[in-house]
């Protein structure tokens, strides 16, 4: 196989910014990375170098997706209300999707992700079975995604969900509503067999080479009563878990009704908390939620264009960092897919919060952007620009009338996903010149989306 | 003179969304609009008809900008801090700044407006005069803002503003600091004598014609003493007077320890309010503050990518609404320059507070946007698409990666800049295709910024 060199002004590397940076990558994993020297040291003569433009960082991961929430954008704003109205309008739409319609538009959002630098996607997937029930596959959707992630480029996590109730009240859990029987396997061992079938056929044990991962979720503790907990945390071992966390104070307040006790302690009661586990949201915590989630090391993902958008609130990022969680960062419902913004909005809400500039440094959020989000959604091998490392990396206008003037080591702060200008996902050129591999990803999205709402 | 006819697939009218939009202008005023006739009303046989791209709105209108500050933007995050270490920065690049720095860094930031939307800019201007002092011109500097915006193809209101004290301590007023002395007329008088001149210069009353106007600014109560307040009150009967209120806590405390009481209060015993004042930022309001700024038909112009950036907070807009502020926008800083992102902020901002969605209207938001930062600026003939107004349009684009599968009604709430198409500026076309008339925006910001910190 032979080997491909890129060449960058400056780049992000795990112990910095550098300029003069050469970048060699063969079989999809950096072979060599060299300062200072023009990629001389790095190739032979005659061997051509590929000039990367602007400022090289890492590996973008989008450590939350709901795919099929993107046909939303856009339509979901015209009368007022709450999350709870905006779930009626996601409901809606969950009961329209089929395997194709899904296939087409999570093509295209995924191609979306990787023209914004993403080069791995956690899909935290709870949407199993067809309109009459399971299909003859029983992963059916989930091959769709797997389909569509390999189409536009990227890796892709399948954070296969167990959702079994249709709400937390005083008395209980309630029953699932019409729609919400499609993300349900009935009970926690339907949810455990499938999800056998599921990391077997393609992400087995120890086999971990290829583009795709198979991690397990929990939905909430609205969707999941304390004592299928452990089924979930069990059939995980060993691979991502994430959960839903305390997105709206609601949630917590019937937990607590319920449970006496927050969703971060049920969760730490149940043994979901630790490295491998990331609580998503993570918005309305006690000080002693704060204390359990930094103690377990648990990742915690921000979604603060979702956040801002469903008017969850302002969580404590910083304190979490500060008590032992790392954080990580998803476009979540997809109102925006920008994880740029999202990794720059992790520091402005914390401005608007706390009247106070400067709440993470920018290396604290160029990690939220990269090497967390991969580590989260279990790419322990990616989201560094490192020798063994996979050969990720995404190059960042510096010259676009956004960037224009900034530092390149605060591109973070000026930049959008439009300001993208290549994508190398294991090696492979995804993105060049701002143009995905599949060409008019306007267009696939515009075909995939407008028919489902006819 | 010939017309110009632009027809549209969706338009935003004073009255509504309308389909099949044909729009007529002559002589930079719209002197047709039909809807439903794909234009041949109003067409002569043989007469072309420009089609639009995606959805048509009016004119934005940036009604605050500080054109010098970006080429901060990408520099000042390195090291946290507040709002007042932030200014130092800020003092630092003035202290650079000469008026061919200046022309050109205005020349471009104005043409990022314009690909932004913007068709109208409030420069809200203060550094008047030159490193040692008045310049031989005591207008040179506005007169550099005028040909830049000339250029760029926009319309400018020089916000002309006193600056005379260096801050408000305990005891009063403090002596001015090196660099705030470019800013300062000595006194009030000799800010009048500055300001009759740029009046009679650029817009003599009561002609009002051009696409210059101006307009007077107290830059706060802590740089504007209350006795001296009453003389640009005066000096601005009849054109808009901006003021920017309650930023930060500490011009509060500032305030109510001096004066005893909040700077709203004093700005409204001194006869600032009313219908043609604007109170940019209007953050920490106490409610008969809010009741005041009603009362008095006082526009307020938030600036919510600027007000995250420098750790400012959310003011009350939407309790400022109700009770009789109009809300109008501005990018101020130029953190970013994206006047649909300060728009969708406006209600985004309101969700993180309240918990709630809808907190705006989208024909709110949309007002805000256009009309009423036309008025603000004292365009009152511009923002609105009907005939007789100046022929300002905005065309932005429903199938991009970022609007694709949007309603055309909610396109606030998922363009952005980078999705406006065409501008169109009293007529003439500034934008066409995504790109400006200057042509490579960027690299104008690029070679004009980057000289002022070597």
């Amino acid at each position: 196989m032979t080997a491909t060199t890129w060449h960058a002004a400056h780049a992000w590397l795990p112990d910095g910014w550098a300029e003069d940076v050469t970048l060699v990558a063969e079989a999809g994993r950096f072979t060599s990375i060299t300062v200072g020297d023009r990629g001389e040291a790095a190739t032979t003569p005659g061997e051509s170098i590929v000039e990367l433009t602007g400022v090289v960082l890492p590996g973008f991961a989008n450590a939350h997706s709901h795919a099929f929430h993107r046909a939303l954008r856009g339509r979901t704003h015209g009368e007022g209300g709450s999350f709870w109205t905006w779930r009626e309008a996601m409901y809606d739409l969950a009961a329209r999707l089929d395997l194709d319609t899904y296939r087409a538009m999570a093509t295209a959002t995924y191609a979306e992700m990787a023209l914004a630098g993403v080069t791995a996607v956690g899909e935290f997937h709870y949407l199993h079975h067809g309109p009459h029930g399971q299909y003859d596959d029983p992963n059916a959707v989930a091959a769709v995604l797997v389909e569509a992630a390999s189409a536009a480029g990227i890796r892709l996590t399948l954070l296969d969900t167990c959702y079994l109730a249709g709400g937390l009240g005083p008395n209980g859990h309630l029953p699932l509503d019409p729609v919400q029987k499609r993300f349900s396997d009935g009970d926690a061992a339907g949810w455990r067999r499938r999800f056998t079938l599921l990391a077997d056929r393609f992400d087995p044990t120890p086999s971990r080479t290829g583009a795709v991962r198979v991690g397990a979720a929990i939905h909430s503790v609205r969707a999941v009563a304390a004592t299928d907990i452990p089924t979930v945390v069990t059939a995980a071992e060993g691979r991502p878990l994430h959960v839903h966390l305390s997105e709206q104070p609601s949630e917590n307040s019937a937990c607590q009704s319920y449970y006496g006790v927050t969703p971060t302690t049920l969760l730490g009661r149940s043994g979901v908390l630790g490295p491998t586990t990331t609580a998503v949201h993570a918005t309305h915590l006690t000080d002693d939620d704060i204390s359990l989630l930094g103690a377990s090391s648990t990742f915690v993902c921000f979604c603060p264009t979702t956040e801002r958008d469903l008017a969850d609130g302002i969580g404590p990022a910083r304190r979490l960092l500060d008590s032992g969680s790392q954080p990580c960062l998803g476009s979540d419902q997809h109102a925006v897919t920008d994880l740029l913004e999202e990794a720059r909005a992790l520091e402005m809400n914390e401005r608007l919060a706390s009247g106070e500039r400067g709440r993470f440094e920018l290396p604290q959020l160029v990690k939220a952007l990269t090497v967390n989000g991969q580590r989260s959604i279990g790419w322990d091998d990616a989201g560094e620009l490192r020798v063994g490392a996979r050969a990720d990396l995404v190059a960042v206008r510096r010259d676009s009338r956004r960037t224009a003037g900034s530092l390149a080591a605060q591109i973070v702060m000026s930049a959008s996903a439009a300001d993208v200008d290549t994508v190398i996902v294991d090696g492979r050129t995804v993105v060049e010149g701002g143009r995905h591999v599949l060409g008019n990803v306007g267009g696939l999205l515009q075909s995939s989306i407008e028919p489902l709402w006819r």
